[in-house]
């Protein structure tokens, strides 16, 4: 069990999403922070990095939303739809941009595989807690 | 003239909006984030700390999203629609309320006022270049 | 097999250190970095709220530290010890203050506990990182 | 005067540093990150990418280092000297590195000229507050 989903069961209080969904959520923006911020420095490695431009820019938006999505979903405080809801839907828009292009080169470079995958996983958990907090 | 407008005016490529407009809002949202880390800590420090709980948990928030938004708005790759323009509702949003609890503690924690302060000029920011964008 | 072992068994190029103990302090510096943001908010949450404020300042450096650490371990460049070496130093003594700190309120609240684990583990993997690139 | 500076004159406490050059290096820090951001961003805009990889790398980790020792120093519990110490030592030689990689290119690239001043600022700010610190 993630650490995620061993703090939202001890919370000191009602969490007020699912528990389940809401500790998904919180672990596949972590991953895929980490898996775009990894995939930066791969594509700067690359041969072709000239075709690579867009892959990072979007690998480096992506790292930061979700990041931020995070840390403010990791509070309770979160639950203001006002900000947890604008929030998810970067979230979702920049997973969609930055895994549709990772897929783009995922047959040549199996990094960006790995990264759209965590992109495409991240995006689809967004989504499901934002169905679920409206 | 600050880094950000520096950058923004030696860049090898167009700038898709209005650079002073650009330039305000990350200097405010950088400024911001870095108010509400630093109020958080004062807050702590304070005598009627149950009473801060709620400021802790906005400032807390706050300082994720302005972080987040001043790298995305940093990178010209930002002026995607989808992706920036939540993310500055969220700031919009997230500042507004930070500013407001911040108000209700001005009069008693001076840190509070400046923090306020912080987030005023933040959400107007955004809120300028928001209009700008769309 | 955590998206960070994933991107580093398709890095385009020589990965600098053992990339099992390189991916395990990554992975455990994203876990601590996410535990201390949670046990801010749930400490924020207790009823003996000024007992916890040090477990807080703590939880918060300690988020900070390792998100950064994350972010430099997962790209080559870091294996520039005159940097990375004083990040993980940096990481190891808030993980161990952190962790320590959490560990006295633990048992009274199950969140740190979790939290305290998180520390240790972060602390172990660092460590042994360390260890290996000196 | 800085929010930052504000923020440690209104500090419900003993703020254990000097307060000047504290709030000068919490500001070079928050700059220093920014200028990083943007200028990866710039680098990623020129013709001759492949030569500017390093620079690139350079500022990702400056960038990361920058933003996260802005928020430690921004709370007091950092003046714990096993943390803040190796934290700072950390900044000095990111923005050594990257202020030198920076300079290669400023004579072709003006924004790498914007943020190498940027880099010297900060190390400069975090060179004369570990001096202060111990």
């Amino acid at each position: 069990m993630s650490y995620a989903r061993q703090l939202l069961d001890t919370y000191p209080g009602a969490v007020g999403v699912d528990a389940g969904l809401l500790a998904s959520a919180i672990d596949a923006l972590s991953d895929c922070a980490q898996a775009c911020i990894a995939d930066v420095d791969a594509d700067l490695s690359e041969q072709n990095l000239t075709e690579m431009v867009t892959c990072i820019r979007l690998c480096l938006d992506c790292a930061d939303v979700c990041s931020a999505t995070t840390a403010v979903l990791s509070r309770q405080a979160a639950y203001d739809l006002n900000v947890a809801g604008p929030l998810l839907q970067a979230c979702i828009a920049i997973c969609k941009n930055c895994g549709d292009e990772c897929e783009r080169h995922a047959r040549h470079h199996e990094h960006c595989r790995v990264c759209g995958q965590a992109c495409r996983v991240c995006e689809q958990a967004c989504r499901q807690l934002l169905d679920a907090m409206t």
